[in-house]
């Protein structure tokens, strides 16, 4: 049922619709849509503008084509563009003229928005349980190794010895803050509905706004009938939060890759999360997380990508919006598929604490805390950073390391014994306040939505 | 004093330190690198590592660098690469070995961080209070224009008659999401403070971090070290907000460009901010507005910068860092010279009230009307707008517009009468909560920091 | 067959080969990865390293494999990962350890590599005969409407007339140097082949290179392997000219989109190529346009997405390649919808030549030609200027145009008669120029390989 | 001299200017501007539209200007916005009324464009001989390190035993395929000239454009007045090739970032390309490298941010032009002062030989070349290679490597005598072909043009 065409209209082009329609898309979010369909039925019902009988037969109609998409039985017909006209569609095939009412006060331009609204929302929740869960996975990586210390790399130069708990939480707090980010787009997602802002001017029927919105889970009901068409943020703000998500999941795919290359060969890969060479067979290579780290790339460039797909528009509406919507649902879906599968390889990697050592006794690591005992019995600290440059010129011709006749590499990482440091109490105190803020209540936000489409597959 | 260079080096090429250098960037952010080291120098001193005395000379003696640097007599040196090292160069010069003491179980890594991320801090707040004053400028042309109809366009077609109050508060909107964001940044980047973190592996010291920590507005003391000096999401995430603002302000353009556009010319552009042709006597520019067209488009793209800068980097601490602050810090520069600026030019606009009821006479914008009235009469819209689109072709011949003999402009803006619609009465609910929003505490955070350089001018 | 799996690994785990496998990608690019594989098995049997009875049996294995991909009954197994490995157990299972051996002395790292550069040639070839197709369709436009004249406009305002035609010939121009960049791409892709670079240090067999890299269409054999299998410029260098095209599509889409909208309203959208509103009877939306200009949004920043794939990346080989040649081979099969469709939908915009009259009667856009007059009659160009501008207000309180009464808009156009200009004689002489130069014989280079897979629908 | 404002209008806001002026770049393009301005003069000579006498007074003091600019003794005034119009005003202060007759037939708006393609046109000249010399630098390095062999490695994993120069000529030939590219948009520059096309529609004056487009370099005089003023696609390729070459700059950093690392230690950092920590004693790192690699990333995302600037623009001038041209110029006048140091830094890099031994003693680089032999001997490939990856697992109880009992390195590296492969022979083959190619004239263009800023410092 395209729009004006059986009344005044020839039939488009052939590849017309091929290049507009948006039905591949839309699919991904057909319970998000059929929530909003039902809850602006339910609304002209409560207005006394349709019959409660017709209403709930429309209703009763909009749960039938839910369960037929979810069963794949659905009938789309390309010509009718999108999931609105295709449900429209059938139900004024099934209702008649009745159907025809659904659409009453209302247009497209505010239902697509709504609907992406929900459904952008309802992936922050998901997002945030999910991220939640790998944070946890790491952490336990990071109780795990508490007594394994390897040296920490400043420009990839061997600086101090630490715990490998430390680097493992510096990737836990990297995770967790994500989860905040999805949680500040779900509110700003929420905070006004666009329902009734009907094509750009606001809808003319008296209908009760506040209480669509509250059954929808919005915040607020519109406050301005052009932002609601037009308004696309909360596609940015998510997509830049994505964005971020996966910096973090390249930067642990990098540590990875890393420790577990032939010179540091500290981490070693299970072999369920690694494969050999097809010509080489001394070979066993990191490719999951470099796979991973080429599609976190990937990820990385779609703020960028979402965000000037909204330059260069006035506003007002215009069907640009459609693409920008396709690239982000796209994003959705495969993040969809990655997700629990990373949970799972994450939490594969050992670490190998007798390769630690080894890595421990080059580098001169303990070249700081030499020079530390010099201040504490009176040297100003940069004279004893002079004297300790010129002791290691002479242990590098005996091979032997700085410090460890005096000190070791146990004492060094104890002796960091402040907020954030590397000693055991401050390690645990550090997983301990991060686990409580990974299992807060907040941390973990009850799907509150009839519509729901993140777990659907195509 | 380049770190290791007197002691055991070899003096670098000509250009190493051209390259490596930072300090025009420095210079911008020098009183929060003054605050930070003097809140060291008396953690110092209240650990009872350094006497009062001494620490008050040291800190008498930044106190002094920051007069200088402020009047631009500072004796910047090239070879000390930073204004970290510039400043322990200039103490030590002044107070001998006691200059070297500052530097006690601490590191520029962490030193950098902290510095960074107060300034960022400082810019967040900067930002709110100039967004809102141009949130405010806007909603003032808001009240101005709301007795002004003209047609709102979908697609760039005439669609249905608005209030121009309509357009406007779409950008206060826009605007006022964005100082959300950068309060949220604020926030993020305030939670850990980084100094204590030193190197890579925390302080050895026993110094109050907390207490410094709270003395410089951060909400908690480091939690990891490895995140204390390499965490850079606050430089994306702030980033990102600007390629949003950005975008705002883009579209704001965009719309002024169109609307005063030769074949719209619903937009007066006064002489003051606006100029001519050098060959057409006849023009009347829009080129402020498409200057800053061009300037936020670069500023969008920052987010996408500032993001890959920290891809490909393993954890631990690097000086790419160094370059991502430049363009961060590049960006912010940028916008102190432009947001006081965008303030008085937006206000400027004049909307011509003649020229908005020539455009209401094209484009039949109240079709929408009359099949709403037949609707109402007792037939389904769909039939209602096949027999309108007729009535449009029948309407075309005559040269007359549809529903104007029995409807009027007026009367279909007031017809939009529910949340966030065209009518006088909803657009002053709408300023009204917008202005609550605009004028709340929380929108115009008090400058809580001692150091704050944003005011500067290199 | 998955690599060391039979031999000694234990299986992977569930989520593995989902996350790592590139099937999907690489089904698009069969007839290249069948034409690579063939070319080495002749080389082996050329070089007497299998037999001539051996190697055909392989090469008519192949054959019936690139069959069955092309009619969709190939037996594709997930655990295989890729095409390679695919292909390589099909082969053994038919022919045993026969199969086995036409891996000899080569390895997936420079298959990959050539395959995708045959592959991204032969989309270059593809790119060049469209965008040709593409520009003579608009060039026809120019032809059409060469008497067609309305104002140009700078800034969005009215400057001086023009023939319609000069627009046209603008995008003729965008286009044609579109087709330039990807030869340009065609030849870089082809200087180096990759095959004989083995995994990373070359091939240790003795087989006819030259040879090969001639039967498959390389200028050169290798000249180093670890630039053979770590090389990824081409997919940049077509990314780029790709982001180039959609800059033009999308700067065609806006120039359509303007000049159809109401204000404007001098271009007609055929109704075989637009559509109407859902809720408003009175418009006709340009939609396809817009969304053809998002999909070109996103396909500009292609370029920035594959770039940043690649930094970070020491050299060698890594499997951050497999994602980065998906969203490459993404981006081609997207085109190869688009391109074929927009040919079309551009040849149908009709231009109003009355509209354009009318929207010649404001502006004053003779304003320059009035100076101009001036200027011959002896002021100064600046004096000139100044006085008419005098004139144009006044002009505007009488409601006239200045120069209507001493010239008109045809001698206006015609007077621009130097290169480039607006005369008819000189429009002519640019559409024949543009013709020579997109009917000569390098814009339409041969399909020069046997192996092509761009009109495979996956 | 702004424009209208002396005749009919009031002094722009303070503001206006400060944000609209483009001084400070224009000022880095001030001779391609001069060049341009006396080409058009000489023309006008010609023409006989003014007199040699009037012409040669105008440029004799565009040659003062010159001087003076050069001199830093030129009087800029803001409010004449750009060089165009503060050259213009300073000829008429001298010049009086002949001053404002080197205007006569063109605008702002072409002359903009030509200067531009030039500086541009130049830019890539210089490129061109840096890039080059930067190349044989590199390959220098690869000449020196002949004899040094070390494991190659693909997934950060150790594949197989190369030569050095194997790595060194992988980098030559990235750095060279860069001055093709550099040729390419030199060409492609300087095919159309854009002056004559005046502000949209072109000059109305006989004036011989082929002659000046000769004199200035140009292919061709205009071809499409519209395309002449605002065809800005000669920014956006030279940004791509910048963008291209920063992908190269940063990967060779990689590769000497990860070789000099603690745990390779195969590449020596001269103490004047390096440096040390301000608190570690022990270290020495490579940041000049690490800014290095993060001034490269800035330049990647060069391309992405001027392409988008051009997006969403209609045909004809816009002033969002100004800051594209801002954004190109910034990044040229940043990549002059860069080049010439990294030329000398590349240069300093030191292989060690012993180090690069101790490597090859690890990862059974040697398997491959094991599992050949058994081929040779009867064994299929895979066989071989399931044999070897069984004797690897045995060989690392014994803590031996596999393979050196019975094959060494050298041979290893001795059988990869294909072409592109480790021999000795083939390498320097290659070597010899790079620096035929280098060496070519083609990658040695003069600078034929008599304006070039490229080396001015402002």
């Amino acid at each position: 049922m395209k729009t004006l065409t059986t009344a005044l209209n020839q039939k488009q082009e052939n590849g017309f619709h091929e290049l507009t329609h948006g039905i591949d898309v839309d699919v991904f979010l057909f319970k998000e849509e059929i929530t909003v369909q039902k809850a602006w039925v339910t609304g002209l019902i409560e207005a006394n503008i349709i019959s409660v009988h017709d209403g709930n037969k429309i209703n009763s109609e909009l749960d039938s084509i839910e369960q037929e998409i979810e069963n794949k039985t659905f009938n789309w017909v390309l010509e009718d563009e999108d999931i609105h006209m295709n449900i429209e569609r059938v139900v004024t095939e099934k209702l008649g003229d009745l159907g025809k009412k659904m659409h009453l006060g209302r247009s497209r331009n505010d239902l697509v928005a709504t609907s992406l609204k929900l459904y952008l929302a309802n992936s922050c929740i998901y997002f945030i349980t999910e991220i939640n869960a790998i944070a946890l996975v790491i952490l336990d990586l990071s109780e795990r190794d508490i007594n394994i210390i390897l040296p920490a790399y400043t420009h990839l130069q061997a600086a101090q010895p630490i715990r490998m708990s430390q680097i493992w939480n510096f990737h836990v707090l990297n995770f967790s803050s994500d989860f905040e980010k999805f949680y500040h787009c779900h509110q700003n997602l929420m905070s006004w509905m666009p329902l009734g802002s009907a094509a750009i001017s606001g809808t003319h029927i008296s209908i009760d706004l506040k209480a669509i919105s509250k059954s929808l889970g919005f915040h607020n009901p519109p406050i301005n009938s052009i932002h609601g068409v037009s308004d696309r943020d909360g596609v940015i703000e998510t997509a830049q939060a994505i964005s971020m998500l996966a910096l973090h999941i390249g930067r642990f795919c990098e540590d990875i890759i890393l420790m577990s290359s032939s010179v540091m060969k500290v981490a070693q890969l299970s072999p369920e999360w690694s494969s050999g060479s097809s010509i080489m067979p001394n070979k066993r290579n990191p490719d999951f997380f470099e796979v991973l780290r080429g599609k976190s790339k990937k990820l990385m460039a779609l703020g960028n990508e979402v965000l000037f797909m909204n330059s260069g528009i006035a506003s007002g509406y215009c069907s640009d919006f459609h693409e920008q919507k396709r690239v982000i649902v796209e994003a959705i879906v495969n993040l969809r598929e990655i997700l629990p599968i990373i949970k799972k390889a994450f939490g594969s990697v050992i670490i190998d604490k007798e390769r630690s050592s080894e890595l421990l006794s080059t580098g001169h690591i303990l070249a700081t805390d030499v020079a530390n005992n010099m201040v504490t019995e009176g040297m100003t600290f940069r004279d004893a950073y002079r004297l300790v440059a010129t002791r290691i010129v002479e242990a590098n011709e005996k091979f032997i390391q700085v410090g460890t006749d005096t000190t070791s590499f146990e004492t060094a990482v104890e002796k960091r014994n402040n907020f954030g440091g590397t000693s055991a109490s401050r390690i645990l105190e550090s997983i301990s306040t991060l686990k409580d803020r990974l299992l807060a209540p907040r941390s973990h936000p009850p799907f509150k939505l009839t519509g729901n489409s993140i777990n659907f597959k195509a």
